[in-house]
């Protein structure tokens, strides 16, 4: 059925191009990698990517959501960087109450922009 | 390692729910299935869907490159809506003068925005 290979140009990036795609710290230590990508539909602007982390510094397993614009994309890595230091990482909040799943309700949400440091999306 | 269920909230919708949703038209007729979302990495947002299309009123095999725009989630039929008719769809660009996959350039985009009836990204 033909190719379908086009996934990134210097302007664009396929979803499935940044799902699967490694997290590093600035120094290229490996944090994790992404899992997918949360989109605001009423205007279709990425805000989240949820990340999945496993066996690194002694955290265990996880998910963490962080805000989009908190990632850069480093092409000499192929990664995107999260700029956070052990301890920060340590204390990130990885979930809701209800568990691994975040609620997404605003609270949470301003929980999480607070804590990257983020701009909230819904206020720009 | 933890569940990652919730794929969808009244406000975001995660990529990986996007990708592999039906696409009909209005009247429910199955025209295919999205692929992939294109993302302009300088904003973060959402500016096409690749649709998937094969063996519907007879064109053939192959791949839609439409801006998010055009189309419009319709959770009753859990599809997204492209409301074209069959002659549209059949004179829609399906492709670059390369093969299936769109060339990206602005040229390209300007006739895909023109054929489809939606207001470039780049103008907003």
């Amino acid at each position: 059925m033909g190719s379908l290979t086009t996934n990134e140009t210097s302007a664009l990036i396929a979803s499935d191009r940044v799902e699967g795609t490694a997290v590093r710290r600035p120094n290229g230590d490996s944090i994790g990698r992404i899992e997918r990508l949360m989109i605001e539909k009423a205007s279709g602007k990425v805000v989240y990517a949820v990340m999945s982390f496993g066996g690194f510094l002694g955290i265990g397993e996880g998910y963490y959501t962080i805000p989009w614009s908190t990632l850069r994309f480093a092409p000499e890595m192929d990664a995107y960087i999260l700029d956070l230091t052990e301890e920060q990482l340590r204390a990130a909040p990885p979930a809701s109450a209800e568990g691994n799943d975040p609620s997404f309700d605003r609270g949470w949400e301003e929980h999480v922009h607070q804590y990257f440091k983020a701009t909230p999306y819904w206020s720009v």
